[in-house]
């Protein structure tokens, strides 16, 4: 019997997809980075079940597997290599299993998308945190599988922060059960944060526990402008303690960026009657209700060693979602000022404008006329540090120095001990950097653990770690 | 060259100690629970270079070694279980190495105890929150090698939830420098957490980078009487909304404990005027000033439906002192009362009620009149399930009946998904129960993980990771 037979016959037909137009929309690649190199077949098992009898299968079979989740990521991480893979497609496990609004947690499986876990805590008066612009078709297995970020780190932490129990299909198709909701347990090795950002290299996750805050019944919105990136930390630091650590989200934005926003983005007008380099576009929110967050933001601001050149409180939401579509409307307004390259790193906060400076040197001297676009989230230290062509440039030609370009950037990241893949991940983009950037002994160790968990090389083959020197 | 000789030679006399007087110290265990065996010598290195060194030569002459920080654990982690072994004591490596205020990061090295990396952070303004009764000798070290829990996890996290980069010395000598004070890093494997909780098996932990917080300005204390833990776990979830998510520690006493501290401790009066079966000491804090946290407690426990039978709010730090007295004096307490025996367990939060009394039952069946002591974290699903023994027992007669008390309260956690080593470890304690109570799938992993990072098993031998089969 050939794989797809076998697969068939144990999983169902409706389990299994041929090559052809049925498959053209797991094929998809957001970015067009990477080649598509069609699947062997595109498996959607129902339940984890099916799940460890499809990796058994492939196992048998020799084929290498590729987890798929909603499939939005930017690195590659969900597409194939191989072409003589399979696609293994989570969406089928779509059940939210357990709410316990008095444990604050949710248990869901791999397939439900994010914004159906905001809407079942919702539901009970809680808050699942993990949000980003994708969050309508990621899903959770994915978002834990690349250890997704988004808006609201700064508070809430990384995918991983909100993890507390997952259930994974290892590579030889066993299930590891690991599903636990508990705040304190340290009864062995932590398994589980092995498998969150490993992109489906070490195992498939299936489900996961997850933590729950209390729903957001108050908010504050601000924007600053100023006259420095230093003095955009300094007030950071500052509204950090002022604010009762109630700072949700502190985006930095230089005035590149928001004259492109101001320039080619739809409704977006200018924030202050004055002009200034940088902005922090700042929001507080608290579950307490009357929690008088306006007055401590506005107290926060207005000290006279704050270093906030101007500033305006949203007096209402509309005016609050002014303030953020000029901030959501950065990636797309570079679009009109032509061809852009990004760049996925992070530093220690506090050196930030140092990073900037020096980034925008290097790549000035590597391609002069280059606009850097510094925009992001200042409170992880994650700048999109993107590069907008020269005006005579064109764009085939700029996008040409793609590789070049972000490679200076992420060097300057690393003097800083920064990261080159803070927020997408390594993927298929990436190994490369791994193996140029990362230490010996850290290369070593992850393909030790590879080794350890995944010998056959089976599981998302190609991704993350580097082969060997 | 004997290997004493060799570690002499390259690590200087002053790093090498030889059985004898000198070495009493570290063979203590506090609650002489396992055989004191000595060590063929301790080992002192001043650096992390020297920490690897050490690792080199005991890998030449085939010996174990047992690393160990303050030696406060309770599980046995620390102490030798190998006559032929070395003692790696990381006391000299006690430098502060970096503190950032605007990045709320410290760098630190193993071996400073746990206040002075407090002390560090309130110099800078900044809370290092991690705190326990054993601060002032316990070291970070082992905070983190252990994952210690503590009184502000509520809020704050773990030890593993406060680390943000670590070095490690691997058990083929090479150093990890995995120091990094990143907020986003997904370039790769999260291999800092495999070594946290790992109890030094897996690698040495000889430096770590750490996450600081504003500094507290304003605190708010109260005691609230309930006539149920059901009640108790409702009025957390409350509290956790109504009060911004600032409650910093929330600790649960039934009654009988609490009498205990009022018979046997000093100082400790009745907190409320009326008897309740169950109390809450709740504590709220922020870092904002004039947070008005009095205020949003009082109007949280005093709406009708909040549960509270009455409380009482401290008017002064004098009064908060009093009702934290009451909570830190029943340790002590129960040994007033006679022989007890000690449970670390956790389960879900809204299930410790129902764990509470199945667990209540269970041991009353197996030993009639013994007296179950309950209090503890309640936010943490951590609650000590200590069992004073009955009035007309012995206290050998009691003890003697340790191992198979321990084992009825374990089984019924895991009824509840919970854990049977919530707070202090396995260590020598428990590698048993890790065999009887977890998946065969688990322990399967965690052997591939001690095989893949310490295949001569030299690091901490005997430890955590149960003997296969």
């Amino acid at each position: 019997m050939t794989m797809i037979e076998t697969l068939r016959q144990q999983l169902g037909d409706a389990a299994v997809i041929a090559p052809g137009p049925a498959m053209a929309g797991y094929l998809e690649e957001r970015r067009g980075l990477f080649a598509q190199r069609p699947a062997q077949a595109v498996v959607r098992p129902a339940d984890s079940r099916g799940v460890a009898t499809c990796v058994r299968i492939a196992a048998e079979y020799g084929a290498g597997i590729v987890p798929q989740g909603g499939n939005t990521g930017l690195c590659g991480g969900a597409a194939t290599t191989h072409p003589d893979g399979l696609i293994l497609s989570l969406e089928r496990l779509d059940r939210i299993r357990a709410v316990d609004a008095d444990n604050f947690t949710l248990t869901a499986e791999a397939g439900c998308t994010l914004s159906a876990l905001q809407t079942a805590a919702a539901d009970v008066g809680r808050l699942f945190p993990l949000s980003y612009a994708a969050e309508n078709d990621c899903q959770i297995g994915g978002n834990l599988a690349t250890n997704a970020g988004g808006m609201n780190v700064l508070r809430y932490g990384n995918a991983r922060d909100l993890a507390l129990g997952l259930e994974v299909v290892l590579a030889d198709g066993r299930i590891w059960d690991g599903l636990r909701t508990l705040r304190k347990d340290n009864s062995g090795y932590d398994l589980k944060d092995l498998f969150i950002g490993a992109e489906g290299t070490l195992g498939i996750i299936t489900a996961a526990s997850l933590k729950l805050f209390p729903a957001v019944r108050e908010r504050a919105t601000a924007i600053v402008g100023l006259d420095s990136a230093t003095a955009a930390v300094s007030l950071f630091a500052r509204l950090r303690a002022a604010s009762g650590d109630t700072i949700t989200s502190c985006e930095l934005m230089g005035r590149g960026p928001l004259g492109l926003a101001l320039e080619h983005a739809a409704d977006c007008h200018e924030p202050l009657p004055e002009r200034f380099p940088w902005y922090l576009l700042v929001e507080l929110t608290s579950s307490a209700p009357a929690a008088g967050l306006d007055t401590r933001l506005e107290q926060a601001l207005q000290a006279d060693d704050a270093g906030a050149g101007d500033y305006r409180i949203a007096p209402d939401a509309a005016t609050a979602a002014d303030f953020w579509r000029l901030r959501n409307s950065i990636p797309g307004a570079q679009k009109g000022a032509g061809a852009s390259i990004k760049n996925d790193v992070s530093v220690p906060v506090a050196d930030i404008p140092a990073f900037i400076e020096a980034a925008s040197a290097a790549v000035t001297e590597a391609c002069p006329g280059v606009r850097p676009c510094a925009f992001g989230h200042i409170g992880d230290g994650n700048i999109h540090f993107n590069l907008t062509r020269p005006v005579a440039t064109s764009d085939e030609a700029f996008l040409a120095q793609w590789g070049a370009l972000t490679r200076r950037v992420h060097d300057i990241a690393m003097q800083y001990r920064g990261s080159f893949a803070a927020e997408h991940g390594v993927g298929q983009l990436k190994p490369g950097e791994v193996a140029r950037l990362k230490s010996p002994v850290e290369q070593d160790l992850m393909r030790q653990l590879k080794a350890a968990f995944d010998p056959a090389d089976r599981l998302n083959p190609g991704k993350v770690v580097p082969p060997s020197g």
